[in-house]
């Protein structure tokens, strides 16, 4: 007797679901990318109460067929190239299946074993892969946001260890480009450094944060009697992708004590083929480093990898073991609880491991390159097309690019590619002009999808221009 | 031609996994529920490279029960009875593989109405479930530690809103009992309130905190220029599950214009019951509320739902938006990344939706009646044998004894049933004194689970003291 679903209608319904998505990832194509639905619709089509008695099973994959697929976004689709174009792979998939059915919560070592401990197997490997030094620790958090909130923490912690007791962080000074992610600011919001401490240094024509501008900035605030802390530099930028100078960042960055926390979020997953290696090229110097394999490495969402050189500073900021949690201690059996604010984890080196093994460093390196070519074959055909100018450079994945005709041009025909839901795009703004993102990251993307998109675009510019 | 895992490859290793879990979950009492293998085990039986060519499906899974399997915890296990007892559900985890397969991410509305809008439908029904005013906003976050850091942010917010841009935050004070849980401290900690100015406040005899001595504590910090800005209230605590009295603690509150935060997280679901929502009185006159649906409402880790009548602190207190997202303004048309530290969001209302449905109001409404009831016998029989005592009392599903011969009997009898691998049970320390917790949450427990552990318990017990 159990009150669980019954094994034969688990296992019944369990198969279903996997010729389903089978099905729809063959097929996904078939699936306008965006939804014609507006805000709204899917709430107003649900009930406004939850059922009072159980409902089958088959009737709550029926509506989520009819229901919430309508309402999906198919980050699926080999045509989505908007934001970051975020995939899952076959292996992903499989593995976060076994996530959830194991359901267990890797705190603490006693916890689950092996949750801790295949964490640190994966980390070791991204880590050779990206050629960082072996001392460096990794472990795994949920997002890029949460893994560089940890970042400024430890650089909080470095710089002054008293605020972990006493609060307060008065004339904090952080720094990071104008074009780094937003998740920097928020993450400083969060630890009370406040907005107005966050120093967003210039960029040079090619969005790359300027050494000497950080350092002029480092040195007035000092001047000021203020205390720079914390230093950001991006490899891969959220609007261009591009790559900030780490070796001079690293060189301020150890002439005045600042933490440099590198933003390898996107870009950091290119690293891993030999020869985008050197776009890390200084993060050996630096202090920690985020890279998010839900975002190029083909892991399901969410999965964000934080490596660093001191993980005693980690550790120092935000451990706090209570009697309840409190084990016999043994220096292999590590608490993850004990490094970083969440108490709860996921077992989500499992998809990973099954990703890095199902591919392989070819394998990966392999598709990554594919992506790498693609885009730049897309800003060939884009330079090549007098209506049409490249915004900024492109070493990863990601093209920007605008209409000549000016931002009412580029905005009509963002609009007209949205209405089309046969290709998603999205925008930056770059030197105040409106600019549409290509980012390339499906596992599923070819050449033909890539030509197609391409056809559509020249042909609803067509229509914008006539 | 795709880089992924071919369709019916992938069918054929979904399938192979479907029944693997459905033989796992059939058969999970054959599994110890705590490994017998040492630190460092897993660590050592597997290769410290990544492979550089791809691996088979078949022997990723093969390896996947060779060697992680042995690892485990078995949180799925009937008897499995420590920290708190969270197990999934059927409908739960068929849940997560379909997020798993659409791996979309919910940051703002267009890159996926479903999951912002399917995220609203199931907070409106849980918020009905635990009878809160309509006017408060639930969503979603990954954990109850990110929760209550949002909640003592919003508290953050309100009273210090210049803390956001000019950081700093000098004579703060927060308040929590002796037994809250650890991430309100951390949570403090990591927002910059400081350790030293988390004020635990004492407990009565049935470790509940004691309203006098936190309106003490806030008018002695008062008299000293200090500035009380927030209080937590605990429904379930972690230790003994006991019950703040938060409708004295919101008297409080209000009367000092604090912040009142209720954590909720284990007892919380047990308030979706109707005989046993009074727990919560009070907590309609609170700011926020957290409960985890991944503890006690079947639903795999992790999601954890956080409420407030406040939605517009919180959106003060994060909200960034970058040019890259910015969308036209529809007002049905949420942004979940304005709501919190994290941009990225999984579709985590997705599998919630499944186990509402499934089980219904009263379905999931008996299974935490027999928890409950269970629980009781338990504590009955502990009762009746004179070699036990019980600790604190037990409101929901945790009871916490221990033996009368003392501390070192206690401490044997834990580590024998540890060695057993039959039954796991955790433990805490109350008024000094080494206490035993049994936690019942595991959807698949039944009578004869508790009566057999209970056996088991009296065995050892036997043989210690003989």
């Amino acid at each position: 007797m159990t009150n669980d679903m019954a094994p034969e209608e688990f296992r019944r319904a369990g198969h279903e679901i996997v010729d389903w998505i089978a099905d729809y990832l063959a097929n996904i194509r078939e699936y306008p990318v965006l939804t014609a639905r507006k805000p709204g619709d899917l709430i107003d089509a649900l009930p406004a109460q939850a059922p009072e008695t159980g409902e089958p099973i088959e009737r709550i994959l029926a509506d989520f067929r009819e229901q919430v697929m309508p309402s999906v976004t198919h980050w699926n689709h080999p045509r989505f190239h908007a934001y970051f174009s975020v995939s899952a792979s076959g292996p992903g998939i499989l593995g976060e299946m076994l996530t959830a059915a194991l359901n267990v919560n890797g705190m603490i070592w006693k916890s689950c074993p092996a949750a801790v401990e295949l964490e640190q197997v994966t980390m070791s490997w991204l880590r050779q892969w990206l050629r960082l030094p072996e001392e460096w620790f990794g472990q795994i958090y949920d997002t890029a946001s949460v893994s560089s909130m940890h970042a400024v923490a430890c650089a909080r912690e470095q710089a002054f260890p008293e605020v972990r007791t006493e609060g307060g962080m008065r004339g904090a000074v952080a720094y990071t480009s104008e074009h780094s992610h937003s998740s920097i600011e928020k993450g400083c919001i969060a630890l009370g450094v406040g907005q107005n401490n966050v120093r967003r240094i210039g960029s040079d024509a090619d969005f790359r944060m300027k050494p000497e501008a950080l350092e002029a900035a480092i040195r007035a605030d000092l001047a000021a009697g203020l205390k720079p802390f914390f230093v950001t530099a991006t490899v891969g930028t959220t609007s261009t992708s591009s790559i900030d100078p780490v070796p001079a960042i690293a060189d301020i960055a150890e002439r005045y004590k600042l933490w440099l926390h590198v933003d390898g979020a996107y870009g950091g997953s290119a690293c891993v083929v030999p020869e985008f290696n050197h776009y890390l090229r200084g993060t050996e110097r630096a202090d920690s480093l985020v890279v998010n394999p839900h975002k190029w490495l083909f892991t399901p969402i969410d999965i964000s990898t934080f490596f660093t050189r001191k993980p005693e500073i980690l550790r120092q900021a935000f451990s706090l073991i209570p009697e309840y949690l409190r084990t016999a201690a043994d220096p292999r059996a590590l608490n993850l609880m004990d490094y970083g604010v969440q108490l709860g984890r996921r077992f989500r080196a499992l998809k990973f491991w099954f990703v890095l093994r199902y591919f392989g460093h070819e394998g990966i390196s392999h598709i990554l390159r594919e992506h790498v070519r693609m885009a730049a074959e897309f800003a060939g055909w884009v330079g090549g097309d007098e209506r049409f100018e490249l915004a900024a450079p492109h070493p990863f994945s990601l093209v920007c690019f605008r209409m000549k005709a000016g931002d009412e041009a580029t905005k009509r025909l963002h609009q007209a590619l949205d209405d089309s839901r046969e290709a998603f795009l999205s925008h930056t703004v770059l030197n105040g002009r409106y600019t549409l993102r290509f980012a390339i990251g499906n596992i599923k993307t070819t050449d033909e999808d890539v030509a197609a998109t391409w056809t559509l675009i020249q042909r609803l510019a067509s229509e914008i221009i006539a």
